[in-house]
């Protein structure tokens, strides 16, 4: 008998017929014997509904309210999820994010857990009932709504089995698992079976949407095993856990595409210390995240700063920037161009040499022209043009080997 | 400065024009000077269209789980409420029923409430703020959502303003106010500015639905002051309270007519002691309210006893009396015919004399039979033929002097 936190996403109880489904999946849980706690999203649509509302008297409504407001979905899913198990005779009980004792800190629309008590969880499963907790939703010191952002189920599932010591946290939503590249892109992409959660995260913030880099860490923090897999169908999914084994002679887990970074270039700027450390503060300062970095030191004592932002702060970036180079005599200001980061990932390069090696090889075969370079202990990534963005992805992914794990 | 309790139910706040148009009106109150504390109910449609959501698991969802997926619809017009204040530029914040410290028992769907604290809705008084509160909802001592059931959300407002000691509690709502008979069967029918709660509370058994009983009830017990007007103008209501002023020869303030009745006869009964107790508690344990009942003494020691019940019940009260009267030799049940129940209410009737010489009177001026007769201290009821309750309640209304005040 194990202890198992399922979480499910809004398309997955999105209509009466996929609750029902979700409800048929738990009971066979149940039916093995299995203590079941489950946190659910609200029906798809039903948050972008009540924004909408929201927004017809503000576009920037009162953050108390909204979380009172959005809290709502869940709620409604969270008792219909109790409704559609007791229609298959399976004891259940439904609990709030305040009930199940999710405190936040006072943030709103994006508040932090503090504390998980789990409220009366453990009594509940002790007499045989599925407890369905409301995802996303919390509740802070002074007693309000609070809730936790986007990914918040996710995190609320992860972080509630880390509270009640769970054997494992299930994910459900609408992909397989987590794959060596995206399978719109790669058609040999494959699932991976076992990852670690260093590998997810780098994946994740590499633009794989499948989990919140938060989620993550907080499993990693409290060691909790998950498992992202799909609610419509039965195949297993990706564990992920601290320690996956590597297979033999896979060093990569994974190759990820993001097309979604303009190249920023500051030319002629003064090489003084401090100079960099300025641009970026200013950025910084304005909440735009910069991406991989190059500097140069160009003529006459003079370097040029290049590195990549979102192409939706790109028009923003270069305001602040131009702000930032009247102060700086001289210095231009130049967008130059949207360009595509081509990644591998994989804690397999720790104890693997050679792999940037193969990897600029594999870009040289391939005559691919690598404008920016940043790399971590586990992850390589290039900015190239976006035409040669899948040329490259595919190449990486049979050269490392991922066509045929 | 007064302090106002408002409560608005579910077609004033049915959509997003509605719900700032009683912004709106609440800034009204604000500017001149008041405390305002406003109950609201769900959207107009969102119950029912929760409920159709539950049915879909069951015919008869666990009730628990009902009242954790009903409460939503309030929470969510709080926020709604909340934000088109802001957007006015008054500051406010909405509570749920748990948060505004509306405790109940552990019933669900129908819980009586046990006690009000209210929360800190002091506090925020005096902080300058509205205060939006979820109707309906409450929380128990297991710390479980529950609902008021029908009228509810009146109930809350009543009792809200029993708890801050507020100076009235409007009830706004799709009519302007209580009127001395149905505007749609007595032309000349009007509002009456003042009445008693004993007054609307036999107006209420009687078939007004403007308020339901336990509200009244509520009120009567607090003393307190409520007034039933209009969301949609902005006309004076009718204000009920403990003692209303009669009008100069007015001792009666409204007349009503109940078309739903069904006149059930028992013949030939042994008159013995506890025969028709016998008969009357069968009808109880099914559920059965039985009416206006007439008993005669009949032929050879024999009595017969009609009565009426409302006409949705009378097949399942047939069967019923059938059962009962296999053990009552001789005895014979017979629905003999749907009726109208014609009254008039008045306290005015306590202190004058003549008024049921009055009735009679008016009734066989116009040829009107009377099949069966009910009183109380403040009130006439006849059962008459369903062809002539329109001519009766007219005759009524005009010779009480209602069309004029």
């Amino acid at each position: 008998m194990a202890l198992i936190v399922q979480k499910y996403g809004g398309t997955s109880v999105g209509d009466t017929d996929r609750i029902l489904n979700v409800a048929k999946r738990i009971k066979t849980y149940v039916d093995d014997g299995n203590q079941v706690v489950v946190v659910v999203s609200a029906r798809s649509g039903v948050t972008n509904d009540l924004i909408a509302r929201a927004k017809a008297f503000s576009e920037n409504p009162d953050e108390r309210e909204m979380d009172m407001l959005l809290a709502v979905g869940e709620q409604e899913t969270i008792a219909l999820t109790a409704m559609a198990l007791h229609s298959l005779g399976v004891k259940a009980e439904s609990r709030t994010g305040a009930q199940a004792g999710i405190h936040t800190d006072l943030a709103h629309t994006r508040a932090r857990i503090t504390e998980i008590t789990g409220g009366d969880i453990k009594e509940l499963l002790d007499e045989g009932k599925v407890v369905i907790v409301a995802g996303f939703q919390g509740i802070n010191a002074v007693g309000h709504v609070s809730t936790l952002g986007r990914g918040g189920s996710d995190l609320s599932a992860i972080a509630l089995a880390a509270a009640l010591k769970a054997d494992i946290c299930q994910i459900y939503t609408d992909v397989s698992g987590i794959y060596t590249a995206d399978p719109r892109i790669i058609k040999t992409a494959k699932k991976i079976p076992e990852m670690s959660y260093e590998e997810l995260l780098e994946l994740a913030s590499l633009g794989s949407k499948v989990m919140q880099a938060r989620s993550v860490e907080f499993a990693q923090k409290h060691n909790v095993i998950f498992e992202v897999r799909s609610s419509f169908n039965n195949e297993p999914g990706t564990i992920v856990k601290s320690e996956a084994p590597s297979l033999e002679d896979v060093v990569i887990s994974g190759v990820a595409v993001d097309r979604n970074q303009t190249k920023v270039t500051v030319s002629d700027l003064p090489d003084k210390p401090g100079t960099a450390a300025g641009i970026f503060s200013k950025l910084g300062e304005a909440g735009i995240i910069v991406d991989m970095i190059v500097q140069n030191v160009g003529r006459g004592g003079k370097a040029n700063l290049t590195f990549t932002v979102s192409k939706d702060d790109a028009v923003k970036a270069e305001r602040v920037l131009r702000e930032a180079c009247d102060n700086l005599k001289g210095a231009n200001v130049s967008l130059t161009g949207d360009i595509a980061k081509v990644s591998v990932v994989g804690t397999g390069m720790r104890s693997h040499s050679g792999v940037a090696a193969k990897f600029f090889q594999v870009l040289a075969e391939n005559n691919i022209n690598v404008q920016v370079i940043t790399t971590s202990e586990i992850k390589i990534s290039v900015g190239i043009s976006l035409e040669q963005a899948e040329l490259a992805a595919n190449a990486l992914h049979t050269a490392f080997g991922l066509d045929k794990i």
